[in-house]
Formats: structure tokens, sequence, C-alpha cells
């Protein structure tokens, strides 16, 4: 008998029918002799209603009674599900974010999980119930209702999981696990059984929107093995897991692309302590954020210095580089929006030499010309022309040997 | 400075422009100078909103879990409410029954309030804040939602002026106040500016329905004055309170009726002790409420047994009825639903005499022919065949010089 954390998102919950299909599954995996605690967002669209009923009054709502009000879309969905078990013969008991106590700090709108009492679902638990817990929600030390920010539901169930040493915490979705690469441009992609957090992390960050970024850090530093998979489709889904002996085979788990970056150069600055922070010290000052980061060793006492950012900060971030680069006396500012960035990711490459010059080799052979390498200890990443999104990626992921059958 | 409890029910908080609305006059009240308790019902048409949506998966849906549906309609309020009045620059806090810790039984749907902590609240309004709390809604002593049951949300105004002492509370309704008797039967229908808690009580279970009754009952028990005010129009209302000095000179407040009767009579039964048990027993026992009881004088050692029911047990209450007459050896019983009962009500005629005399005159005079006569001490009912209603309701308000202008 394990103990499973089951999460099912707006879209899995969004309507009668929906929810009645969530509960068969809940159900069937009781059935199955599992400890079930089940986290539910608002039904799809609800979350939106509330928002557009609150603009209706106020541009900008009080925040405290704003997580008031949309903290009843889950409670909504927490009380149908229950209802829906029920009628299924499934005991089942559901909890507020306030009723179970998950205590967050009182940033409302995006709070953040301090603890979680565990008394009273543990009780429910071996009563046999099922345990249906709001997700995005809680309260603060005073009772005052607190909210995640949207998608928090997946860091509730991995909060719940590791509050609970839950066994696994399956992160239902619309999609069935997590792919070698975007299966829009690889029809090849072939969907992972397991990946590292580390990995999950570098993908998520490089644009695999399968789970919330957040829920995927909590998840590894409590460790918890986290399941995607699909609300519709039966399956395994995607282990995210840790890293294990046998996963060295695989050097590398998939390739990632963002096309939302930008890049920026700055050429011939003095090649001196503190330059890096004159340049990139008014970019953070004007709340861009900067992805890659690049210097090469200069010559001539200078040097050339290249960073990408978010497209739609890219206007801005040129703006402010030509005037560090008037004080600094620079030769050139130029950039580009024409870009992506294409990265490889694997634990797998960390003991293994020769992957980069393998991705390299793979891209000079289609004539992709690489504008700015970047690596770290489990990730490669190049920006190349956006052209050659879909070629880079389909190379890469050949010469990785990622492809699967073709998806049909 | 007074402390004023304030309720607005669905209706006054129905769509985003009432609830602005609703914020204006409660601000108003702050800017007074007085110290505000707002609470308020869900949206109208929510409540059955949620009820369909429950009954789309289950006919009978879990108790426990309704109550945690349906308190999230005046969740949904109370953070709207807040947020409106934050626009008004007036500062506000919201209270769920959990926050406030209005503590119920675990009565799921029907619960009763035990206790109300008021301490946070008191801290609010000591701050100068505006509270806002979820009428209709509470927890149970471990930490479960209930709810009071539809309309209790006067009751929970009622209570929460009772455990702050507060100076008032006010109920706003779509009415502006209670009437000497129903404006559509007689148009000359005066408001009245006071009434006290029992008139109130007979008003009320004899078919005004202005306020729940257990709300006046609440209010009464705890000396809550309460006022029954319209949302939509200026007033003072009707002030429900206790009976005071210049009360006596009104002898009647108001003639209350009630089409929903029927009436049975059972004659020839055994005039002696233990008969009126044989015939309402079984009534009692089939969950048939019965409201006027009459038994007149016998004579040749038999009696004549009258009572009235609700018209949809009349069917019912008949047969029981034929049944016992057959165990008594009674010689008759008929009935009719074709009867209304009219009732006189004032706290006036404890000490007057001659009002009786007076109601019967008033409806010889039309020719109206009494079936029954029942009186308890602010109250005379008779009941009359209904083709009269309308008749006996005017001649009446006429007799006792009720009559205001009349009404446009």
């Amino acid at each position: 008998m394990a103990l499973i954390v089951q999460k099912y998102g707006g879209t899995s919950v969004g309507s009668v029918e929906r929810i009645q299909a969530v509960a068969k599954k809940v159900a069937a995996t009781r059935d199955n002799g599992h400890k079930v605690v089940v986290v539910v967002s608002a039904m799809s669209g609800e979350t939106n209603r509330l928002i557009a009923l609150a603009n209706d009054i106020s541009e900008f709502p009080n925040p405290r009674e704003m997580d008031v009000l949309l903290s009843t879309g889950e409670q909504v969905t927490i009380a149908l599900l229950s209802i829906a078990l029920h009628k299924l013969g499934c005991p089942a008991c559901s909890y507020t974010g306030g009723q179970v106590r998950i205590l967050t700090d009182n940033v409302h709108g995006k709070a953040r999980i301090l603890d979680i009492d565990d008394h009273s679902v543990n009780g429910d638990l071996a009563a046999g119930k099922v345990v249906v817990v709001a997700g995005f929600q809680g309260v603060d030390e005073h009772g005052n209702i607190t909210t995640l920010g949207r998608g928090g539901s997946d860091t509730t169930a991995v909060a719940m999981a590791a509050a609970l040493k839950a066994n696994e915490c399956q992160i239902f979705t619309d999609v069935d696990g997590v792919y070698t690469t975007d299966p829009r441009v690889e029809p090849r992609a072939r969907k992972l059984d397991k990946i590292t957090f580390e990995e999950m992390l570098e993908m998520a960050s490089l644009g695999s929107k399968v789970l919330q970024i957040r829920s995927v850090e909590f998840a590894g530093k409590y460790n918890v093995p986290l399941r995607v998979l699909s609300s519709f489709e039966e399956g395994e889904g995607t282990l995210i897991t840790f890293e294990e002996e046998n996963m060295e085979d695989a050097k590398i788990s998939g390739i990632a692309f963002s096309r939302d970056e930008a890049k920026l150069t700055i050429r011939g600055v003095p090649d001196q302590p503190g330059v890096a922070f004159s340049i990139l010290g008014p970019v953070a000052g004007a709340n861009i954020e900067v992805d890659m980061i690049v210097q090469n060793i200069g010559k001539d006492e200078t040097t050339d210095f290249t960073f990408t950012v978010h497209r739609n900060d890219y206007h801005k971030a040129l703006e402010l580089l030509k005037e560090s680069a008037e004080v600094l006396g620079a030769r050139e500012v130029f950039g580009t929006k024409n870009i992506v960035k294409l990265s490889l990711v694997g634990v797998g490459m960390r003991s293994h030499a020769g992957i980069a010059s393998t991705m390299f080799e793979a891209l000079a052979k289609e004539g992709i010309n690489i504008q700015v390498i970047s690596t770290s200890e489990i990730k490669i990443s190049v920006v190349v022309d956006e052209k050659y999104l879909e070629l880079g990626v389909r190379a890469l992921h050949d010469a990785f040997g990622l492809a699967g059958e073709l998806n049909s």
C-alpha cells in the first residue's frame, strides 16, 4: 500500500462530467489499495470569471480580498469532487487550504508555503477516506486566506506529498508526459519514462511548460518523486526522480528551445574589473531579466560582451546598453530579435566527454552558424538564427539518438 | 457613535452594480460616525447555480460537502463588497464564518449558532475598519464548514449583533418595512414605524414573510433591536423592539392572513379524557403540523373537534381522521380546503376588552360567517371561507383604524 498524492488541474475538472471522470480515477487508485490525497484547481474559466467580477469594481482590487475571492474557485471543486466520490461509494473528505492548515507567509497573491499540519489529513487517511485538498491556497498565521499565485496547485500537491511523506506525487495534466523535445517541432519526439529533477528544471525553464518550475524545485528539495501523466488517456507518464545508476546510459534527455529571446552585444569595452557590472547593473535595475551572459577573453585591452533577454525587453535593454556604451567608451552596440536558443539537457553529460563536439558537429553539418554558446553542468545552450529552429532541433534529436517511433 | 450591524440579502447584492450601491450605503453609515458590521448573502442566483452543479452529480449530495460548496457563495460576496469599500476609500476587512469563528453545532445544512468569537472583529472595528461577514455559515468545533440553511443570513446578522452588543441590527430587504397588512390585498395598508418582537413573530408565522422567524426569535431573546428597511429606497423602515408605554395606544398592529390552511372536523366523539390525543396522535405521527385546534364543550356525552393543517397535508390528514373516527365510533368526519385564516395581532389587546367583539362585528357586517375561532394573548384568529379573504382583511383593517394614505 502506497500513499499517493494526485493533482488535477483546471482543464481536468472543467465540467461536472470531467469531475466525475476524475472521481473514477481516484476511486480506482483507492480500490488498488492505496491511500489517496487529491489536490485540485478551480474549474477552468472560474478563476477568470472571479477576476472579471473584481475588475468590474476596481482596477486594483485589494490583494487580501482577491485571495478571499479566488480561493472560492478551488473550494467549489473540492466539494463537487467529494460529492462525486461519495456517489461512487468512495468515502471522501474535502479540505480548504485553511482547514488542512497550509500555513503560508502573508504575501497575498503569491504566498509561499511555510508549514503543513498533517494531523487531520492523516486521521482521515487512516480512516480509509480519500482526502480532497484545495490547491493554490493557504492561510497566514492570523488565519487570513492567501493564494500561491496561478498554477500554485502543483506546488500544493508537492508540498502535501512532502509533508505526508507520500510515495509519489502524480500531476495529471493535458499531456501524457515529458518528451525529448516538442512533438510539434519533431514528430518523432519520444516520451521519457524517467527524467531527473535537474533535467526537468532545465527543460522547464527552457520552455517545456508541463510543470510549474517552482513545484519541480520543491519536489527535488523534499525528495518527492513526481510523475506527470494525462487526465484523459491511460499511461504511466513520466517519472521525475533522482539520478539512478542506469540513467548514465542516457547521455541526453532532451532538446529544449526558446523562441522568446533576443541577443545584445557590446563590443570593445575596457577589459577590467567592474565592467560586467557597469553593463548589467542598469539592465537589472530596470527589472529586465538576463538569461545567457557570455564574455570572450579580450584583446588589445578591450573585450566583447553578449547577453540575451526576453524579446519584450529588447528595445528597453538596447537603449540602456547604448547609454552604458557612451559611459564606457565602447566601440559598438548591436543586437537582434531574430534568434532562438537550443539546449541539450542531460545529467549524462557530466561524465561523458564529447557531447559538445557532437552537438556542434550536428549543427555544422546542417550549415547552422552558432552565435553564442553557454554551458552548465547538465546543459549546453546555443543561440542560432531563428530560421534554424526546426532544423536544429531535429538535427540534435537525431544526433543523440532520441527519436522514437513516428507519432501518429 | 453607535455600533450597527447591517444585513443585505441576495437581491441587494445581486450584481456588481448593486454591490457598489451597498458599499456606498455602508460607507455613508461609517462616515456618520458609526462602527459598522455588514453581513451579506450570496449574490442572487449563485446558491441555485451551485445546487444545480451538485445535483448534476448526485441526487443526494453529501451534506458536509454541500456546505463546503454553498458557503463559497457568501465568500464571493464578502470579497467583492470589501473590494468595493476599499475602492471608495473605506477600510474594510472580510470574514468567512470560520474566520470570525461563528461556532455552530454539526447539523450540516441547518446548523445552529452556539457561540461567536468577537475578538478579531472587535479589533478591526476599533481600528476603524468596516467588518464584512459572510452570512449563513459557520464552523463546527472540528473546523468543518456548516450552513444555517437558506435565509440564515438574517440569523447571522442578529447573532453578530447580539455577540457585539450592537445598538441596532438593520435588515435591508426588498420591502421598505412591515405593514399593517399585505398592501396587495389592502392598498391602504400602512407601514409601521414600530412593532414588538411578539407581534412580529405572530405576523411572520401568519404569512408576512419579511423576516426569517428564527432571526426574530433570536433578536428578541438577545435584546437586539431589529430594523427592517429597503436596500433600494431611502426611509427609516420598521423598528422591531420591546414593548413601550406609548405602544399601548395601538391596540392592533396588523392583520395577518394565511391561504395555506385546510380545516378538518370530527363530530360526535366521546367527551372523555384522551380523546384529543387519540385524534391528533396519528396526525402528529405522520409529521403533519397542526395549527389551530378547537374543541367545543360537548353535549350528550359527545363532542366535536376541529383543527387546521397545511393544505398540502389535507388529504393525508383526512384519511388518518377517518381511521380514528372508526376506532372512536365518531358520528361524522368532514373538511375543506376552501378556507383562509385571518388574524388580528397586537400587544394592545392584552389590556383592552372588546377587541374580539369589534372584530366579530366587523365581519358580521360584511356577512362573513366565522367557522372557527382561536385566540392567544396578542392574537385572535378566525377561519372563514376563502372567498372572503380580501373583504375580511379590508373590513378588519378599517374597523381598527389601521389605514394610512392610499399607496400610489
